[in-house]
């Protein structure tokens, strides 16, 4: 099996994993301090989503401490095509959640005056939450892509 | 390169891309046809997105339909690499204009009652539109996966 760059057992790997970790907790934290979030559906689907996230980039994360600690092979079969399920199912719904609470973001900002109008609305805290799931969502894709290439590659 | 199901220059490849391409059609048409459309990003958004999804289905239709009467074979690296750069591009926006609109809808017909209030708003169109554009993207996910597979196979 090829090894490159973000693949599990590598430091590479290791950097994206945390940085998944880190901005899908930073979104989190963001969202639920900011109030007014649990009247949006998206806003409480991206928390859960980015939760999602956060649970299975650390177990990955652990996992990759494990092998370069202990110097253990990662790239097994087994291992890389379950990644590669868990990967590509979190990266979709994580896409999935950033765009639904972009969508209405947009909405509450350029198409209608609310975030102006309900100052009980905390929109540039919603935003922030936006950005950080996107950035998550990009480094799970850079993973998920590298996954699959080794997985397709065997 | 591995003979895959949806792969370019076969039958079930042709069904897809008709698939993705009808879908896609049906999405904008249903969604233009909506009154009130307009005020919203997202369903715009939508529309440009399902338009660049029809003319990049389509382009691919063509060139299945011309490798099947021909007997041509489309198996060859830069031509599957093209088509994975395309497909990627293509069902990331698809799935995020698809996502945001259906953001927007449950936040139309769910957290408030704009739907209700609001009688020029085509709520029931935006809603089959959304769900055409689903199922697009869902087929184009499908071709990009295969598409991913036979270059990363190679």
């Amino acid at each position: 099996m090829k090894e490159l760059f973000g693949s599990p057992g590598k430091k590479s790997g290791l950097i994206l994993r945390t940085g998944q970790c880190v901005f899908a907790a930073a979104s989190i934290g963001v969202m639920t301090s900011a109030s007014g979030f649990s009247t949006t559906t998206a806003f409480c689907y991206l928390i859960a989503s980015m939760g999602l996230q956060v649970l299975w980039s650390f177990g990955l994360l652990c996992l990759d401490i494990h092998a370069l600690r202990f110097n253990r092979d990662l790239h097994t079969n087994i291992i890389v095509s379950l990644f590669v399920v868990g990967d590509w199912v979190t990266s979709t719904l994580s896409l999935a959640a950033a765009s639904s609470s972009a969508g209405v973001m947009v909405l509450f900002t350029r198409d209608t005056n609310i975030c102006m109008v309900d100052t009980n609305l905390s929109c540039d805290l919603f935003q922030i939450s936006i950005a950080f799931a996107f950035a998550s969502w990009f480094l799970l894709a850079i993973s998920s892509y590298v996954m699959f290439w080794l997985v397709a590659s065997i």
